[in-house]
């Protein structure tokens, strides 16, 4: 049998026994767990980029991997802990909208609210959810408790944004920047799929500028640094790039800025 | 039987082989060992911020785990390497206070001298003894040598200063600052015990500045930003924390500041 | 049996998803691969630091141990996939030179060219090879695939410049400066055989300044910040360091210096 793989993405930083914490509580419920950092250098409180991050990562990981996500600016108030099914995955977190663009994407899903005490670390300490609900949830999940004995089910949890494009009229896609990386690739919200089969035709529009050229390749060559272009991103996003440079500074924007998919021209 | 877990935190930082030297040696001697960084972020050669941050964390590893910390300004002279057994868990690395507070706290732990250089990566370089010492060290513990092996019991170790604070004649406490983590709470050596049954009645003075309000959650309500408060932190100290800023340049204080809790009010 | 042990260094850094990414996918295929992480902190596109620390680190991981490394400039571009069998150990990665010290001070190597798509995850995107192709081979090989079952071999892989120091005629050495580290220490391409049975009687000259002095312990006594001097570094070079300071920012050189070792004199 496998070992169960528990994934961690916070936004704790690596300073601090935060982290630490948390893999020393599951490793004392399940010393077999297979813990795997994501990353824990989320902006801190940063729903968005860690809802992003989590996106673009859940497909590479197998069946039954258990996902504890803690990004967490209402704890110790009433927000609800939250363990969600989806994807034949699971996910462990505050309800504040950290998974649901996996749920909007997938379709499906049922979620729990962490109401059993019997499975927290105790005292549960007023500021630190991780330690003491979400890190010993995952690990009694990893032995075998079914999500139903954590608490009742709801279906009102909180949601971000739709990820979904809007259709104008004529045939234009309103959509925005999701995300933008470390290197100043501003993914946006439109996938390969809204490009078409000609994505050499397409015409984005952000902050006033056109940007008509679709790569396929990062490596792919051009002399002009700086110059704009759009590709097929590896977390299944058009993501928009600069030679050489930062696309979010070229351009001047920010996350959630809007942009539009102009009408297919006919070439 | 579970693997062994041996967990490791440093000050080599993340961008340098130190860390993955470390972990090679140790998957060398013994493949199945379970290695959990707790953190490698450490200010260089602070052995202060090392200290707290394994008391913060040791409790929450299972019996048996091995820790190694190597913040080792030292590191080449003729300070000693050494192996403690303390709380039912192993503490691996040089003889500078590191793990002094979690033997005050425990009060009760054996400290053997790492002599034996049959357990050691030769040639032991000069200045790395993470790699050449405490790594293989902890790999031969995980694979079932007893302490008694690796060298004689001492028992004159470096001790930082005590974590007790000092009690006046008329009841006040003198205490300090024992850690600022990196959002600016000041984590005190005042656990709440130190506050007994009515927090609400504590008042402590920091740097001519009177703090009264203790609060159980951080997201409890209020609406003046930089508020000073007191609250119950996940480490088991009283913290001392500003709404939506950093207490610790509120207060303008650094690690070490004393401070004073008064005696009862009597409401 | 033991585990197989899959370590990954690039240059992705910690914020983003793309470590994770790559740590799912090996999952997906070997649920059981131990996964190490040596650094992910490379400075971008840098293959001199990325060759350097893999140097330094691999001898201290077990024969069978197969390295992912992903610093990749190249990656979309006509660069080949590789993996390569020296020293009982397998590197994966980029054809760019990464592993080309390594194969230097070994001497026997064999390259093969990945080519069999059937390893690959698909769609292979443009940009993230370390997920699409290298991960999912590492996975592959640790499963028991062979080496030659990837692709073919060839012999024309792309070298970095040589470690071996130049000899003049009157026996000076001409080196340079390997890599500098995040204290500022200068890692030169020399070895402690190269200054022979009498350390002591060395003399660098390194930007008109000369070095004679030889230290065995960085804690040895001296009294004078910033004085240079040698060492032999736990990397297995000989290294510049200055008392409590940074010895580049002293000597004011960057890496590839060029830098000479005068005869041995005789004391």
């Amino acid at each position: 049998m496998n070992p169960s793989i528990i994934t961690l993405l916070t936004d704790f930083g690596s300073q601090d026994y935060f982290v630490g914490a948390m893999k020393g509580v599951i490793l004392s419920t399940n010393p077999l767990a297979h813990i795997i950092d994501l990353t824990h250098e989320i902006p801190p409180q940063d729903i968005h980029a860690a809802a992003f991050n989590l996106l673009a990562v859940y497909k590479s990981f197998p069946a039954a991997t258990i996902h504890v996500s803690v990004v967490d600016p209402g704890v110790g108030s009433s927000r609800r802990p939250v363990l969600i099914e989806c994807a034949s995955q699971l996910f462990i977190g505050p309800d504040n909208g950290l998974f649901s663009w996996i749920c909007q994407r997938e379709g499906d899903w049922r979620t729990f609210h962490l109401t059993n005490e019997k499975f927290f670390r105790r005292p549960v300490s007023a500021t630190f959810h991780g330690r003491d609900i979400f890190a010993p949830v995952a690990a009694a999940l990893s032995n075998g408790a079914a999500p139903a004995e954590f608490g009742p089910e709801i279906d009102d949890t909180v949601q971000l944004e739709s990820l979904a494009p809007k259709s104008r009229a004529d045939g234009t896609l309103e959509a925005f920047i999701l995300h933008i990386d470390r290197f100043g690739n501003c993914i946006t919200n439109l996938t390969p799929e809204h490009l078409g089969d000609k994505p050499d035709c397409a015409t984005l529009v952000v902050n006033d500028r056109r940007i008509e050229s679709f790569r396929s390749f990062f490596a792919e060559s051009s002399d002009d640094d700086g110059e704009l272009f759009c590709l097929a991103g590896s977390a299944g996003f058009v993501e928009i790039a600069a030679r050489n440079s930062s696309a979010a500074m070229v351009l001047g924007v920010r996350r959630g800025q809007p942009l539009l998919l102009l009408p297919k021209c006919e070439k």
